[in-house]
């Protein structure tokens, strides 16, 4: 039965859920097909999640190797295959608790870097999983800067070998996936040099654990880099390698060759390369980012309709805490911005596949814009929604602390979004340095990329708004954003000049600026996801409520933005003190409005229970029963030894009748 | 031997540390007192934390009731007293891993709450260890709200008995640390009643479990609550009451009592209640706050020396992570807040002490001001610490999000202290309340609290500051902070009595202004710690160098709070624009010279490496050797049953040689 105090909040919804769900699937067929992945998984009872709280480590990575293994039957039995429709939605459906992820980015770097030859050889194997792949790039000492990655690989003519070596413990390989205790094969990148000359970093298959009896091959020391904040179920490993031979074929040679003589032969265009960072970074948004927030969204919302506390007003029953404005500031803002980077992701994703047909016809134009754009995604939309996560866990209370609500888990495995894949900051700097040579160009009157011309057409003037109705125009806020992002890149690009000017060398002057840098990649990534959500909503062709609630999340979107930031917009004057206030008193309008429809927009997200593993998220909002059944449930409710060891004889040395 | 990066750093400090140490102790006796409490508890092996990141959280708590029962034995051994001067760093020195911290809580409610009679009967036994007591106030539907609390005694005359009773799930008591496994006796708090009527929350001591064997006593349902963010070495638990019945002389009866026919009887003033509050919000932000947010400057910064990332100049070796913009940017904030808060935490406690002694002689006066500032600060440096440690913890790319770094321990734990005694937002509510309150009065003519008289004297005009040396005088930023608190205030209270006078209700009016409430609470509490870190600074009397990088730092937590919250400045044009850019200027400039001294400024928090428990912070910096150290102790690295149950039959099924 549904807690009534969560029903009432879903007989007012103001659109229909379901075509919300549709919208946000991409089409209600995308739904079904969703639907019927999410069933097939869940009823399963070899891919249960539900004694995850209470597992260690050990045993997280365990269940993790038989729900991979699994899989295969289950894709096999179902007749998902990877080339379908359903296999987007496996591994959501399994919330990424799954193992040998990493075996599938051994197979992608070999269709990428291999030859084809290599790809005739190992693709094969590892589709029969003949062998279990990982990707060692990464080392201790090495994580963002490649080209300062330390493992050698000396070329061997005699032998027709390479010789990897890890010559110092900075070198080791540390973090790769799957490593640390499955794999068998995985990628080394190392420095490579042949008859004394260094090449550079490039990519080598090497075996490091016996098909046999899975022992560590000669030469290797591998093993698993211990507990983390989250993915326990990963084996995130370390590698040495001690005088491991390779047979001259292992290099992945698609874009580089050794000849037997030690000939180095460079052939091809690396560029497509750089496209598949930008792949990684816009396709982990989805399913690593965006779905965490709505499930803490998912949670929070729910539970701040459940939970009761304190009189609003005097002698009435207590209030739900959703009706506090504190609590409302808190929430509906997350759930604004997960609709926004939904829509952004929507957008990135465009564009990336527009690229794609571009490359595939040697045209590499887009590469720079493309590269700039999902690095500034990745680093906005993960610190964004990480930090939103953690927004959600405080506004639950004691019981969002607790492991059960779902909630630190979301939280401590989003953070590491902010990290992988490119550090954030440094992944901010590159966009700035895009738009920063693209300000210089537009400046100077050549062509820039569509995404960055607006830099060219500097206007003066302040925002024309002069009312409450004004600031939800979606035409006033656009501008006022885009104004903010002109001015933080004209201003960091100036500053740049004239520490230039002055004699301070390029590097040091471009050290000088990096705090000023990120804010102006910000502002430019916070200006367009506040465009394109106006655009969506402008285009939307479904049913009126649904493009009016849209409207609605879109204003409290832009509106917290000026709100969290008012210092940017009021700055040069282009907005007013007046207007400041006007966009308070409106924004705070918003919260009370999108309220009302709090917990169907959540519903919509169209979690299941099992995909939330939550006791305060349910869809029948059952919270307190839910926490004390499975409370009950945990392994600290066994007997232990420390009655008998230590408290039974502190109490019984001075036992007495009281 | 030290790693040569890291010693670099200190052989160019500005001060002397050993003397910053002993002005952030108190003096130099001190220093030499917390370094003996240290150096025994560090060299008993029984309180050893090498293993904790490996613990289940049954270990934990195992541990943790071993540790608490041989401390008993220690302190004995070392002629420590709970009223020594060592005391109080044996929490510290245990880095709160410890059992029975709930006891002490048991026996400081029954001394405050207790007649004589109990107080003389119950703590002796609790000093004797005869019983482990617990504090049951909180339940599963109620924790900020005490007046709501569910939980029924009933007095019966007939048996001069209280029934105790759970009278639904939402009642069930929950939280209580040391309740799950190990209390006997408990106090629970519970809705009085005596012939029908209800005469609200009084306080009962209820055994639970037996004495003898240590089984739940009739009609006790307890258990622990499970799996949390930390804390797993505490057995918070929960409690289900079922015609409990305890003696008439089981509730704490100083101010309260129940004669034998039932009459209910009130005697004496409970407004020094209110002041156990306050003395538990300020005594918690040095152990449980400040000290995490100091561990992970030192653990940041120290490694930020060590690793080197990238070129920042063409051609040389690559750079210490510290010397990039964005990395100090990050990390010197946090040690400039560390340190306000530790000199802010020194006000309070003057100020507390000064509020004991009057009421003590019977005076009251202090105690509203008291409860606003505690609430405040309790808030306000519980968020920004929490954040604080956050942001080391992301500066440390993948080594912060390992355990072996301690970062994730010490975020997890920190960001409790955001909602246990006072959830933040009810606390800065509370504040604000006051602040509202003095407000009117001093717009009225009347006198107002010291802390908050400068909200009567409302002055206009703009900042005068000209220049960037203008931004380093303290009274130019002070009344910058100034200025901006009374502006928050002064609008917020036009707003409240618009709403009223517009016909909006009372509490409509104050929840419509609750999110600028907050606002104005916190920009309060920041200008007292920016005025009272100024004040001490300028009374520094120490060596020279000293009193200078504490100016110094001084100068960049002000200014950092202005560049991060430049909207409120600029608001009402009382800092203009150009002012703005200078303060920036000053900002960053000051970043560069702070980070000369960043490593003799966490040496001086003199935190053993067996206190930091980080792989990444230790005094010599050898952070790769000791992460690979600790990786290969961790329990992943044995064997696992995964390989035979599931890798072993998925290789050779399709096993083939390579």
């Amino acid at each position: 039965s549904v807690n009534p105090d969560l029903d009432s909040e879903r007989q007012t919804a103001s659109f229909s859920m379901e075509k919300l769900t549709a919208l946000l699937d991409g089409g209600a067929e995308q739904t079904r097909i969703r639907r019927a992945v999410v069933e097939a998984i869940e009823s399963d009872p070899v891919f249960g999640r539900e004694n995850q709280y209470f597992q260690t480590q050990n045993e997280r990575y365990e269940a993790a190797v038989r729900k991979a293994v699994h899989l295969q039957k289950k894709m096999h039995e179902m007749g998902w295959s990877e080339n379908g429709p359903e296999y987007k939605y496996i591994y959501r459906a399994l919330s990424g608790d799954v193992a040998f992820l990493l075996h599938r980015v051994f197979m992608r770097s070999i269709s990428v870097l291999g030859s084809d030859k290599q790809i005739a050889k190992w693709i094969p194997l590892a589709t029969q999983h003949r062998l279990i792949g990982s990707y060692a790039q990464t080392e201790l000492g090495h994580g963002t800067y490649l080209q300062g990655l330390e493992t050698t690989a000396v070329f061997d003519t005699a032998t027709q070998e390479f010789i990897l070596n890890t010559p110092k413990i900075s070198a080791m390989k540390w973090w790769p996936g799957d490593m640390g205790r499955s794999a068998t094969h995985t990628v080394v990148f190392a420095q490579l040099y042949v008859h004394g000359k260094c090449f550079g970093i490039h990519p080598f298959i090497v075996q490091i654990r016996s098909l046999q009896d899975h022992s560590l091959c000669p030469g290797i020391t591998a093993g698993d880099i211990g507990p983390k904040m989250n993915f326990e179920h990963i084996d995130n490993g370390y590698l040495l390698l001690k005088d491991v031979r390779i047979p001259r074929e292992n290099m992945l040679s698609k874009f580089c060759e050794v000849r037997p003589d030690g000939t180095y032969v460079r052939q091809g265009s690396q560029k497509i390369n750089y496209f598949t960072m930008t792949t990684v970074r816009i396709s982990l948004i989805s399913d690593e980012v965006l779905t965490p927030l709505m499930k803490a969204c998912t949670i929070a919302i729910r539970y701040s309709v459940v939970r009761r506390q304190s009189m609003l007003k005097p002698g009435e029953q207590e209030a739900k805490i959703l009706d506090y404005q504190t609590q409302q500031e808190k929430l509906l803002p997350q759930l604004a911005a997960a609709y926004a980077f939904h829509f952004i992701n929507n957008y990135l994703q465009e564009l990336f596949n527009r690229g794609y047909r571009e490359i595939q016809r040697k045209k590499f134009d887009m590469l720079p814009e493309l590269h700039a754009l999902s690095s500034g995604f990745k680093a906005v939309i993960t610190q964004h929604c990480t930090a939103g996560v953690e927004i959600c866990l405080r506004a639950c209370g004691g019981h969002g602390y607790s492991l059960l609500s779902g909630l630190p888990s979301l939280y401590t495995k989003i953070l590491a979004s902010c990290i992988y894949e490119g550090e954030n900051t440094i992944l901010l700097l590159q966009t700035a340095r895009f738009l920063i040579k693209c300000f210089m160009a537009a400046s100077a009157g050549q062509p820039v990329p569509p995404s960055v011309t607006y830099l060219a057409a500097v206007k003066h003037g302040n925002c024309p708004a002069k009312n409450k109705l004004d600031f939800l125009s979606p035409d006033i806020y656009t501008e006022a954003y885009q104004h903010v992002a002109v001015r933080l890149t004209s201003s960091t690009a100036a500053k740049l000049q004239d520490l230039i000017q002055s004699g301070v060398k390029k590097h040091d002057a471009w050290n000088q600026c990096t705090v000023q840098l990120v804010q102006a990649a910000k502002a430019h990534c916070h200006y367009i996801a506040v465009k394109n959500f106006a655009e969506t909503v402008e285009k939307l062709e479904t049913e009126a409520g649904i493009q009016k609630i849209m409207k609605h999340l879109c204003d409290l979107f832009a509106l917290h933005g000026i709100f969290s930031n008012t210092g940017a917009f009021l700055h040069d004057g282009y907005t007013s003190a007046a207007q400041m206030d006007v966009v308070t008193a409106s924004y705070l309008d918003l919260l009370a409005v999108i309220r009302k429809d709090a917990v169907p927009l959540v519903d919509a997200f169209d979690f299941t229970d099992k995909s939330l593993n939550s006791a305060l998220g349910s869809y029948d909002g059952q919270v307190y029963q839910r926490l004390y059944e499975w409370a009950q449930k945990s392994p600290t409710n066994q007997m232990s030894p420390a009655y008998e060891r230590y408290l039974k004889p502190l109490l019984h040395n001075t036992l007495s009748k009281l």
